[in-house]
């Protein structure tokens, strides 16, 4: 048995219930979904998190998330919302060290929602947002020139 | 002004702190973020929701967001996790009707949570899984068959 339970059901070791497949990625039904219908898009190479998944790769994640999405609405599932998650990392809640998309079927008053920090209140000016944004800005021409790089 | 609060920001009528634009996208900072430096990606055309994005500007919308993830690490925002979420429909917790993909910068026990119906503890029989998972595949055919046709 492998260490990653996706990396198991992905080779058969593990029992999982497949809904799509391709040459990138494969969906899988979560087992302790938020709502009946709970899928995961997981790439079908072992990539731990966003900064080792091939950009490409992503852009296929979620292209199969909206097809799914728009199958769960069309399903028996027969939700009324969708949303699209990602976990990165042990502070953003990731569980699974193999990156995986969710795909989570709504239903109005479902019981699922958020938790906010009581700062969340506190909205932030003008001034605060720009220079945030400057630096993000700074960092992004970083990213973009280690990708041209690779 | 636009209806579309998003809209009015790409036309410059409303202030909005943008930190990347190309031909298909365009990133904001949010001005209720979760954390600071919380960003939203929309496309640059008004689209309300999954049902009617094109699967191109989808994958777009994914690629600047793993993109900002990077650089949200990188920046003084120094974030160690980051979750992509988007929200589509009332149900899902959808405000804004202009489609758009939250890349939010995360800390450990930053009050940023989930909560969940009381059903969430009850686990699906593999049976009860197979059904869903048989109902959904022949709705992504419909859907595979839908998108063949456009």
């Amino acid at each position: 048995m492998d260490k990653c339970p996706f990396c198991n059901i992905l080779s058969g070791k593990l029992e999982g219930t497949i809904v799509y497949q391709d040459e990138i990625c494969t969906a899988i039904l979560d087992i302790q979904p938020i709502n009946p219908g709970h899928i995961l898009v997981i790439p079908n190479q072992h990539i731990p998190d966003l900064a080792s998944l091939p950009p490409d790769t992503g852009k296929q994640l979620f292209a199969v998330g909206q097809k799914l999405a728009a199958s769960l609405r069309l399903s028996s599932v027969q939700c009324t919302g969708v949303n699209l998650f990602l976990a990165d990392g042990k502070a953003a809640m990731q569980d699974v060290f193999h990156t995986h998309l969710h795909v989570i079927p709504r239903f109005e008053e479902d019981g699922f929602g958020f938790t906010f920090s009581p700062r969340y209140a506190e909205l932030p000016t003008r001034d605060e947002l720009e220079e945030i944004g400057f630096h993000l800005k700074e960092a992004l021409k970083i990213v973009q020139k280690q990708e041209e790089q690779n």
